[in-house]
């Protein structure tokens, strides 16, 4: 039994626009999900997420599990009810920051221990016990525990690595959880088309609520990102949902959906923010330059943020090269805008038959 | 010709509800003006501020003269436009920071030249000057340059401060400034209540739009402070505003109120916040405390802000503890919320003539 249905409203190729419907609700897709990492995306109060019409927000498995804990969070009404945040969640495994946060990383068969960052303390995750921490952080999708490679890898760590993440998925099927939360299994194999073919067959035989693309983005070329993705999304069913994980920038965004993604997540527009680069429909700048010192316009007059209606590049400027902590959180809320604004503006091309030209347009800025 | 009135709606004893009307419009005291810096109130932006029921904002001329200038903002429509701040905005005259944050600070009887923080160039200011910044600024309500000193002081440098403070208000008075722009003048003087009576004549003799009511706060004891203000405004004519510099304890605000103050500002409420520390109507204590690791409640359950409506004690602690930054801010909002509701509170109990028995109760747990 799945817990999600997919209703496909429109196609343009392989780009598709649906709308997703969980025990929580529905949304449509593409969708971009902002990261909240440690319970907030990164400035931002559930407020301002709601403000900004986000439909679905990833936790950290791996930072809540160490902080607060997980049951600390399940006492506390769960994801949603600790948060504030009425869309919906999504919860990684942990498996990502495990293997990339790594020090003392031992994986075996049966799974992985490593040292908490925050306190260097020993902790383990299985499927079954990945699964058990979802459970308690309530999240409305879950994800199977997998194994993350950084690119490029040894064929045989490749290799091992989408056997155990498949092994893994299938215990991960297997355990108990929550009627109300779906689980998503993972495809990897790095570059290998092969590889990608097989990872995606062996999790789609064992029937996910939806399927995430994992190990991409991860220091491969455009053009061996799409190949990998094209090769795994020909096998995944087309009434589950399917995840990019770690996409979301522009081209990046453009290229998904082109190929047939429905969900994506990315820290980059939050943390381009912090750092002073904004997104704009021009391309992207640093809100540091100089010419933007006495510059009055908004940072994209094309954006329909709040940021760009109250407030000019010159202001937001000064605030940023004075440290103002505003600065961080106003320029967070004007990038998600655009992003979501763009994959909107996808999901509207697919709608029109016009996705080939506006992924055109994407590309001649970002690609 | 004055550009304030002031509408006395009740009294009850000292202790006054007014309507305060400039050029841009009227609001009710007593009213607390949070500190806005450097064109922000630290982790806030303009919208937060007109959620919250600002009613007056102060700007810091000295930091806003140095970054990004008085001519950036001029260029950008003053302060209001800059910043996008709908409601009233105060100017400090730069004196209170070029005196506490100063190296290399020398005074003369012209005006005061010192070194930036920013950069450490060499800058000067004159009462005129400070009138013709503050007038590039663009604020609602200027404050004319005085002497601060740290209390305790020596009588002869008082006296000297006093002097200079009244010979400067009279250059400030001269000076032209824009139709639109009230003026006030600061009343000096340390916990000398004679020299506070001198002070206050000698400023109200050169009628400005209201009164400032400086060097308080600064080290000396709560009596102190209530005899060296209630000496002040027993000189201060009652059709214009009086402003108790740099007061925004809820104690102080209490007596203050009591003794007639309209206009209070201060850094406190915002500052703890930052650090963790919440006032409430049961007394003030810190987010991070282990108690509240697991306490599901609001931060206060008789507080109306948006963040006691939507966030727990716990998940506040969360962010504080994990250092996201969003916990500032949904603390800052809350303490201002907390402070504004407590002089509304006064306010109210004015217009029923309850005030003693309210001061009362402040003063139980804040006293």
């Amino acid at each position: 039994m799945t817990t999600i249905a997919v209703g496909v409203e429109a196609m343009d190729g392989p780009a598709r626009a649906t709308t997703v419907t969980t025990a929580r609700g529905s949304f449509p897709t593409p969708c971009f999900m902002p990261v909240g990492t440690r319970g907030a995306v990164r400035t931002l109060a559930a407020a301002d997420l709601e403000d900004l019409g986000a439909r679905v927000v990833l936790a950290n498995t791996y930072h809540l599990m160490l902080r607060p804990g997980a049951g600390v969070v399940a006492s506390l009404g769960g994801l949603h009810g600790w948060t504030g945040f009425g869309g919906h969640l999504l919860t990684d495994s942990g498996g990502f920051q495990v293997f990339s946060l790594g020090d003392g990383v031992a994986v075996d068969d049966d799974g992985v221990t490593f040292r908490s960052t925050y306190d260097g303390s020993t902790h383990r995750l299985t499927p079954e016990l990945a699964v058990g921490v979802q459970a308690q952080l309530g999240s409305d999708i879950q994800m199977a525990l997998d194994v993350c490679l950084a690119l490029p890898a040894e064929p045989a760590a490749l290799r091992l690595a989408v056997d155990r993440t498949a092994r893994w998925a299938a215990r991960a099927r297997a355990a108990e959880r929550p009627v109300d939360q779906a689980l998503f299994g993972i495809v990897q194999g790095g570059t290998d088309t092969g590889l990608r073919v097989e990872s995606a067959r062996r999790t789609v035989e064992l029937d996910f609520d939806g399927y995430g693309i994992g190990g991409l983005s991860v220091g491969e070329s455009r053009a061996e990102m799409v190949d990998a993705l094209g090769a795994t999304i020909a096998e995944l069913p087309a009434d589950r949902p399917r995840y990019l994980m770690g996409v979301g920038d522009p081209a990046g965004l453009a290229e998904g959906v082109g190929l047939g993604v429905d969900l994506f997540d990315c820290v980059l527009p939050t943390r381009l923010a912090r750092h002073g680069t904004v997104l704009t429909s021009e391309g992207r700048w640093q809100v540091r330059n100089a010419s933007k010192a006495e510059d009055g316009g908004p940072v994209d007059p094309n954006c329909r943020c709040p940021v760009c209606a109250r407030h000019s590049r010159a202001y937001l400027r000064h605030l940023h090269m004075v440290g103002e902590p505003v600065a961080a959180r106003l320029l967070t809320i004007h990038n998600l805008a655009f992003t979501f604004d763009l994959v909107d503006s996808l999901r509207a091309a697919v709608v029109a038959g016009t996705f080939a030209a506006r992924r055109a347009e994407v590309l001649a800025i970002w690609g």
